[in-house]
């Protein structure tokens, strides 16, 4: 019997041979992320020097101040001051801050590898899968024990396996496959289970649009979201400056047990939104026209580049529509330069774009563009919970960067394809 | 006997052939601004229904939501969402949002002609003085009478002549004039005064450099600031597509009576900082060698392109102090647009900036970047006082947007001559 990825990424980490999907089994931490809302400051600085004088294996401790960054009250000024302090204390050389969402910054600072075990005290750390590492979201509790002894237990996820093939349509991204499979497999439908996401067209996809996919995971309840490493994962840790002997691949036995498969054709995929107030809530764009007052681009989920460029092209020289704002927050510092060097974010601000310091704050609604009670947001990020981005009387539509640009110029939840 | 700027201007709006110091005038008001923080939501909109049906000179109203956007809370989008509905509800044409601190978009929008009466609900109103306009702050009762009857009365302010001959040396810019100006007049030594702001140094600076002076004068309590109009101003008038005979220029006649005149030398000016917690607290900046945690660039005093373009100047090729952080809002969204554009944007994020939106927030703390307890903050901005920026235990040093370039690279309250 074959095994999947999670399987043997958590045999190694488990220094035994085998493990098999159901097993409980104490895992090396290869990498521990905390951010500034739930890291430090929640227990784990109380309490930690009660468990050890020393945090085990201190140089894989990420913190990564990115909620509160820029602080909208003192509150939020002092809780980045207590995780900027805590970490210089501890000597942590891994913070950062006022540089963006913690798993876009775990990313693109090299610490997400193929084949590693990578635990963050923020539920999207899943994200981390498309680039073959088994990232998952843990409670703070649960990261002081990470802290103290370097391991944590982990049942062994089964696996199910989401394969898309086909070619996706003009107007058709990522986020779009995304919001789909969210649809169909349920908030729940993926608890505690390993999402793996095959077929040709993630093989044709940049790493960029697939951390669009598998940052949603956890929407559907699982612990990991995955993507097979192949050449373009290899060629972006390459641009990182990874070397290629400092991590191991592994792929998913053809034999291997899947709980569950599906497939779905992407050719026939039409641009989705997840209407409010669950993530599963999906239809197809064109079934919704409802009017917004703002419009988010940005967040861990749809603020890359490949999604700043491709609001751009469908915004150059259109302007969003009158009395409503759209918000970009580019989902790094590295990314704003980048965009900024590129003249992507001119483009966006020629349209009537805002243009925001990367950061949480919009997405989880702590600050730089909250909505009050009866605006609609239609929004690249990723959940649209009650109250997620402001009042628990707004509504949030989530939608690809390109439905995010589309809505922005007519002012209602547009299908992109209209601008094409 | 000759007549004072003021007297001219305020005789005009009082329709009257003369008027002097000291007489209580009511004068036509040209332009009403109100911004979200003490507009619409304070009295006015409640009580204006029972003074009017109307407001008179609609047409001249401009709502400004500038202080809450983007917003940090949700108290914060409801009053940007009941700012925007009573602007629309009450037909105000000239209604703007997320596009930066009122004043430089009075100034960009047209809205501040020379020889105008210009009352606005926030203090900082007097910066439109640099282009010549009777511009001052009130509060929202006396903003709700000017709705009601497009008129106001004003004791007409004795004038202070603030002389500056002489050409700045390399590193000294505007708001080095503008603090020496204020540590020696006093925080309150001009209070309800006039202060023109004459001499060749004036004769020879951009009109962008002229607003970081006019905008601090009420700083030392004065009424108005003001400058003369002359062919810059009438240039930068033309750039905004304003036709000249749309406003008249008044000068102050050479026998004017003025209740005290000053003279400085620009030559021997050097760079100048205000200490916590007054922004009369003036020195040196050679003086102070305090470490910093944050930099700030922007609000209304020193964040135009100008002061952008002299801070890039002098990052470039530089990276900011590890440990500390450097925030940039640019003055306005035009302004951010130019600065994007010109590509400097991108050399101070490659020096390790933060590039904010647009806004109020952070300069009188209501978010994007709150200070915590202890922590010491250089800023481009206008006040210093406890609390201003974030905690009442935090402490703020005032600059030029040179300084604050060059305490960001060293990590402490720095001279920018030190870069030369």
């Amino acid at each position: 019997m074959g095994k999947t990825l999670s399987e043997k990424i958590l045999a190694k980490n488990a220094h035994r041979d085998v493990v098999n999907a159901g097993d409980v089994v104490w895992v090396d931490v290869d990498r521990s992320m905390m951010d500034d809302i739930l890291g430090p400051r929640v227990q784990i600085a109380e309490k930690l020097p009660e468990l050890t004088q020393e945090i085990k294996n201190r140089e894989n401790v990420i913190v990564i101040s990115d909620h509160y960054t820029p602080p909208a009250n003192i509150r939020q000024a002092e809780i980045v001051k207590f995780t900027r302090d805590w970490s210089l204390e501890n000597n942590i050389d891994n913070y950062y801050e006022f540089e963006g969402p913690c798993h876009q910054v775990m990313a693109e600072y090299g610490h997400v590898l193929p084949g590693t075990v990578i635990l963050g005290t923020d539920s999207h750390t899943c994200m981390g899968g498309a680039l073959g590492a088994f990232a998952s979201g843990v409670g703070s509790t649960e990261m002081l024990g990470i802290l103290a002894t370097g391991q944590t237990w982990l049942k062994v996820p089964e696996t199910i396996q989401v394969r898309w093939d086909g070619q996706l349509n003009p107007g058709v991204m990522a986020k779009d496959i995304s919001l789909k499979t969210i649809g169909v497999i349920g908030h729940a439908g993926a608890t505690y289970k390993a999402v793996e996401y095959v077929g040709e067209t993630f093989d044709q996809m940049e790493i960029e649009q697939r951390m669009a996919i598998t940052n949603m995971a956890v929407e559907m309840g699982a612990k990991v979201g995955l993507m097979p490493v192949d050449d373009k994962t290899i060629a972006y840790l390459d641009s990182l400056g990874i070397q290629r002997d400092s991590y191991s691949v592994y792929h998913s036995d053809a034999d291997a047990r899947f709980c569950q498969k599906l497939h779905f054709n992407s050719a026939e995929l039409l641009p989705q939104v997840a209407c409010p107030h669950e993530v599963d809530n999906v239809t197809a764009v064109m079934n919704v026209n409802t009017p917004i007052h703002q419009a988010y681009l940005g967040s861990c989920t749809g603020g890359r580049l490949s999604d700043l460029v491709a609001a751009a092209e469908l915004l150059k020289g259109k302007k969003i529509a009158k009395g409503i704002r759209l918000l970009v927050s580019p989902s790094s510092k590295k990314i704003w330069k980048a965009a900024s060097d590129a003249g992507v974010l001119s483009v966006l601000a020629e349209a009537g774009a805002v243009i925001l310091a990367p950061t949480c704050g919009v997405c989880v609604g702590l600050h730089s563009g909250l909505l009050a009670p009866k605006e609609v947001c239609i929004s690249a990020s990723n959940r649209n919970f009650i109250g997620r981005m402001g009042s628990k009387e707004a509504f949030i539509y989530l939608g690809s960067p390109l439905t995010v640009a589309a809505s922005a110029i007519t002012g209602r939840v547009t299908d992109p394809r209209e601008f094409l």
